[in-house]
């Protein structure tokens, strides 16, 4: 039997996926799980999208162009204009999610052996397609006692070698919730600039930023229009999660052709999902007041709720629908399997992510979870509560 | 402004690429163009799947298992056994296209520097999964003389060195339209098994083989069902290349295992998608028999007004929708322009795709073209009639 590949050994499984078996076997014990572990919102996708895929009246289900509808990244560009991105349609590559968006950038971008800097904790994933890469992650870490803040350049300076060719960065942040300043965006630029890396630009939370502070893309950076690489997405915006459409954006040409190879290899990105994705750009603006107001309120709910747990910290998140919290708690690993496996109160559990599997050194975030707002305030109200039982039963308890 | 990857230098651009603005200013100058360059089926998708989508009724477009919904696992194993193939739901991974289903193939099976060998002429976007996942293609020729039969398995030997891990056959086979028999995959059952390959086995063009002969499955090659990767696409079975939904099967657990994990990290394949291609399992039979008989009157008619042409050659293609035929020219690159660019004919002309864009080994297939028969035979007669005329008038014609 032939061996399988080191790639396929070394390729991290998703954070969550060990505690999978336990959720389910409390389901099956009639226990009702509040899954907190997830960034799948339960936001109605905009009915807009819902019927343009309701009419399309296709008769042939073509591959589409290998960039995307042109319509689409037409309007997408327009879209991005109106909120003052200077994006042209050419500089856009639709994918198949944020998350191919990220392979292609990498792809185009790096070589084997090419190191990205990425503060931590981080999106998991951004390690399983440095893997697909074959490229090199370093980390430097940003601490819950900063409110998770961009740590300082120094930091950064001292992880760059010769092999160093970019930073990433998620904003706003999953799975801190935090928000970068202006000030912070600049340093990053600076940065960026002064050793030439490319700075791949998460955005794909865009929309959810609270208490007033404004979002500062990436592609504002002027100074390093060359070196930004955006990444984007409808799964969050829209709540269209499976429509699997998402955008690699950027000004260097260059990589734009380079990309659009890898997009053809893959021939194109999925019709219908196009269709919902380009009908999405119509959602009307009461849409996304309610759904952002929903956020904020339950934000400030959990966040309250949270704070008040005796022994429970989290600091206020900024933007996205994830905070990080501390917890009295051993080892959150433990803690959030035994609240599955051996904890119930008045037959209900909460599934939370622990946030080691967002950091990549060892001993980081062992007593911190990732809580995603993705749930109504009645269900977020009832997970508290167990969460504060469960704080008060576990035996791993520290304080 | 950082340098773009080496690779994204490499990655082979699609061998039509340069053609397409020819096509268009032809376009622009009037002149009505024949596409016998692609894998595009101009029939309709079935009404099962069209109507599934249009009554799908969800509210919110959810992320769906990583690994496909399990429903269409069932039912696509189902589909599977009823030929005869030993498979079971969980040997699946639904994938984003036939595409992505070869580049989880490789990452999980095959390291960077790793070699697979193919025959040649073979659909150029091997290379480009080739190069993602960082390995060597090593090739050996099939010859038009042969009909494009397996080359002999000695061929195969040659090229075999410590690095090789896989032998990747595409069957039936785009471009030739070859159809392996029993024989062959014998030979090659036993080739695998000897070097302890992975044989990587495209099935995606199945239903498309004729003259009644059958086709051999990889998956039914008993003794090496731990080597063989199918892969899969529902694009060309029910013409819905857009959907983007592929499969890959195979009955090696640690494969699964390992590719689920790259199929984690790019969290779904499509949902819509994959409504259409579970409701297409219930495609009526009637349907498989108006597009079979299609293609194969498509394929009589243009292989016998190809081989009437003078100097024109074409072996008789068993299966898919591909022929790769012999021109009078110097050079095919050099004519598919000049078709495009300084001929036509009552206003028409044709859209071929160079043979050379289909193999590796420089100076092979420079006078053959691949046509591809997914025009009506309207269409077709107009085109043979177009391709007959600038044969005649083209200055670099050979005989
Ligand atoms: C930070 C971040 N980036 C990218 C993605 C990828 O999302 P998608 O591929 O659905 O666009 C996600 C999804 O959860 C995410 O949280
Ligand atoms: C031989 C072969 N394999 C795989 C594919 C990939 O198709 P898809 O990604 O649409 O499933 C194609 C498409 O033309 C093909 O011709």
């Amino acid at each position: 039997m032939p061996k399988i590949s080191n790639r396929g050994i070394v390729m991290p499984a998703s954070p969550i996926r060990k505690l999978v078996p336990y959720a389910e076997s409390a389901k099956q014990r009639g226990v009702k799980v509040y899954h907190l572990n997830i960034g799948q919102p339960d936001i109605k996708t905009p009915e807009v999208a819902l019927n343009a895929i309701r009419t399309a009246n296709l008769s042939v289900i073509e591959y589409s162009h290998s960039a995307g509808n042109e319509s689409y990244r037409r309007k997408l560009a327009a879209s991005y204009n109106a909120i003052g991105m200077d994006v042209d349609y050419s500089d856009i590559l639709i994918t198949t999610g944020g998350s191919e968006a990220f392979v292609f950038a990498f792809m185009s971008c790096l070589d084997p052996g090419d190191e990205v800097i990425i503060p931590e904790p981080f999106y998991a994933n951004y390690n399983a397609f440095a893997v697909m890469a074959g490229i090199q992650v370093r980390t430097l870490v940003s601490t819950i006692e900063d409110g998770f803040a961009l740590p300082p350049i120094e930091a950064f300076e001292k992880l760059i070698t010769p092999r160093t060719r970019g930073v990433v960065i998620c904003n706003p942040n999953n799975p801190t919730g935090y928000l970068y300043s202006a000030e912070e965006m600049q340093k990053l630029e600076a940065l960026v600039k002064k050793h030439d890396l490319f700075l791949f630009s998460d955005e794909v939370y865009r929309e959810f930023c609270y208490d007033g502070q404004a979002h500062i893309s990436a592609m504002s950076l002027k100074d390093i229009s060359q070196h930004v690489i955006m990444i984007d997405s409808v799964s969050k915006r829209y709540s269209e999660c499976g429509v699997r459409i998402g955008a690699m954006v950027t000004k260097n040409k260059r990589v734009v052709e380079a990309a659009l190879k890898f997009g053809q290899s893959r021939l194109s990105p999925p019709s219908f999902g196009q269709i919902a994705a380009e009908a999405s750009l119509d959602t009307p603006m009461d849409y996304f007041k309610e759904v952002y107001d929903e956020y904020l309120a339950r934000r400030n709910f959990l966040l309250e709720g949270l704070n008040k747990i005796p022994g429970v910290y989290s600091p206020m998140p900024k933007g996205a629908f994830y905070t990080v919290a501390r917890l009295p708690v051993d080892d959150s690993e433990k803690f959030c399997q035994w609240i599955l496996s051996d904890f119930s109160y008045q037959g209900q559990t909460v599934m939370m992510a622990p946030a080691s599997g967002f950091y990549s050194q060892p001993g980081l975030g062992v007593n911190e979870v990732r809580i995603a707002y993705v749930l109504n305030r009645t269900d977020l109200a009832n997970a508290l509560v167990v969460l504060e039982k469960a704080l008060e039963a576990y035996p791993g308890r520290t304080i």
